[in-house]
């Protein structure tokens, strides 16, 4: 059989960071997506209540992509108790053409932090108002650093708000992005000052209750909910949701049942037509933003789109760099 | 983070062999099945038709296993015409306490070639006559040579028949069957005959229409269906299924979407009770086979528990022999 290319953690850390090569390959694999010939099958879930964890499984094939992509992400939440990450997980490539194994990415989440934080720039690349001053972020953990990161490779704004509910963990998290981006970054105790003065906020919480009241929706901003990924999340105050001038998504069939759209609707909201998906925007087949002084939302849920446009990356990135270990299978 | 164990094909045909121990953990994930406590979610299936590929995701957990497996099963049906085997896969073998990767079982099908004869060999032991003289197989590759070659550790048959559409074929699996089992095995061009002398026929083909009529049922015989795992495949005439004194199956909902309970209740037939499953016999908490006279189906469509069964084992019997790759993930 074939040889088979193994990359570690370390091995992808060292062959993708999060650049504008990153952004290239999410934004396609989103604009495939509105094509209508991408395969995406419904997520694969698990839940092992005895062990307080849940496994999901997504893939998804590009035409035009050599591979494809199955991710395998298991979520315990008793891990941090015994000192391991509650996120795990790999990535598994394979080719298009014959179905033969052509890599194993044990990223242990590594490339779904990446994938994530990419896609939250393709919808501020295509959604946020085109001068941004002032970015913020809700939450303080990996996504809130990484999404940032990302959207300033798009809106290289200047100062970053950063809210969270434990102050010391907001506080160390404005002092990374201050640090990796060089620019202005404090952290601030109220969430909605942090909204009211940013033309860009980006959720990335796993917040059960609204963390965004509609009270705080302004001209001239976008928001970025990426937080919620399950039936009982819910980041965005449902009218916000419903009083956007634009409300998108990456996929409208998983933010209806996972996303802030399944929230809205359960209020009875947003019940009419069919919102546009990320993809049809950037495909030009659906206007994004129409005015500087618009409100738009974007709800990403993670498609399996994303990772086999990550993973392909990844791999094709690791060979050219020499990185891995090949065995024969 | 931990280690991950990295067994190729070679590791696992040196480590796992069709013996005694291999149907004991596959009759416990089939008893275990039964208790209800076994969380298996509906296979992840994505069909990619510009390659005629497709490629399935089956998993489950099974409580009281250390792990649990997730198993991805490509099928790429052109790949003969370029010399490369149409089935491949993988299995990956998780911790149930913490997500992590223990291993990766990259056994090109073998595993699952394994843990589907060794079900035959369950439905055998529980539902076959208690005296089995003669053994047919419909059927002639791979599966045909390991159904029997299972069946025979648990019912010492001394004579064996091979049909298959092909006569070559068949004669070369017979030569097979008598070499590994010391056994009188012979090709026959007529099924039909092949199944009026067995008492045990067990079905292997990819057939669309049915090649076992219902007119050659006879008393004390009992029939494995393992063939049809997709709604298109039908191997046993319907009107057979419904005339069995006791039909039943791997699990209802798989048979009744892809196995031959699918094509029965197409032509409205066993649309009354729900059928017992296997590991409910296997249990004892439905009865198996009534009478030596009786004559029993069994349909197995393969179940992600038997996955979890089969790589857990694999994973402990490579360890204890020293067998496989640490990699630090």
């Amino acid at each position: 059989m074939a040889d088979i290319a193994i990359l570690t953690e370390k091995d992808l850390r060292q062959a993708v960071t999060l650049d504008v090569r990153v952004l290239a390959v999410v934004e396609e694999a989103f604009r495939l997506l509105a094509s209508g010939k991408v395969i995406m099958p419904p997520i694969l879930s698990m839940e092992i209540k005895d062990a307080h964890g849940e496994v999901d499984v997504k893939t998804a094939y590009l035409p035009g992509f050599d591979n494809f992509a199955i991710k395998v992400s298991p979520g315990f939440f008793d891990n941090p108790k015994i000192g391991l990450p509650s996120l795990n997980g790999l990535m598994i490539l394979f080719s298009a053409k014959t179905g033969l194994v052509t890599a194993l990415l044990l990223d242990n989440g590594y490339l779904t932090d990446i994938r994530t934080a990419a896609a939250g720039a393709v919808a501020a690349k295509y959604l946020a108002p085109k001068k941004v001053e002032t970015a913020a972020v809700l939450g303080a953990g990996m996504q809130a650093r990484l999404q940032i990161i990302a959207a300033h490779l798009v809106r290289p704004f200047n100062k970053v708000l950063v809210w969270g509910r434990d102050k010391a963990k907001a506080e160390a998290c404005a002092k990374d992005i201050a640090k990796a981006l060089k620019v202005k970054a404090e952290a601030v105790t109220d969430a909605a000052q942090a909204v009211g003065e940013a033309q860009l906020v980006v959720t990335t919480t796993s917040a059960k209750k609204p963390i965004l009241r509609a009270e705080w929706l302004h001209k001239g901003l976008h928001i970025t909910a990426m937080g919620s990924d399950q039936a009982g999340k819910n980041e965005i105050d449902p009218r916000a949701v419903a009083l956007a001038d634009l409300y998108s998504c990456d996929r409208v069939a998983q933010a209806a049942a996972l996303g802030e759209l399944r929230a809205a609707r359960a209020l009875g909201l947003m019940n009419g037509n069919t919102p546009p998906e990320l993809g049809q925007i950037v495909a030009g087949l659906h206007p994004g933003r129409a005015l500087e002084s618009a409100i738009t939302i974007c709800d990403l849920t993670g498609t399996g789109a994303q990772d086999t446009a990550i993973a392909s990356h990844a791999y094709a990135s690791a060979q050219k760099a020499g990185i891995g270990t090949m065995i024969k299978s």
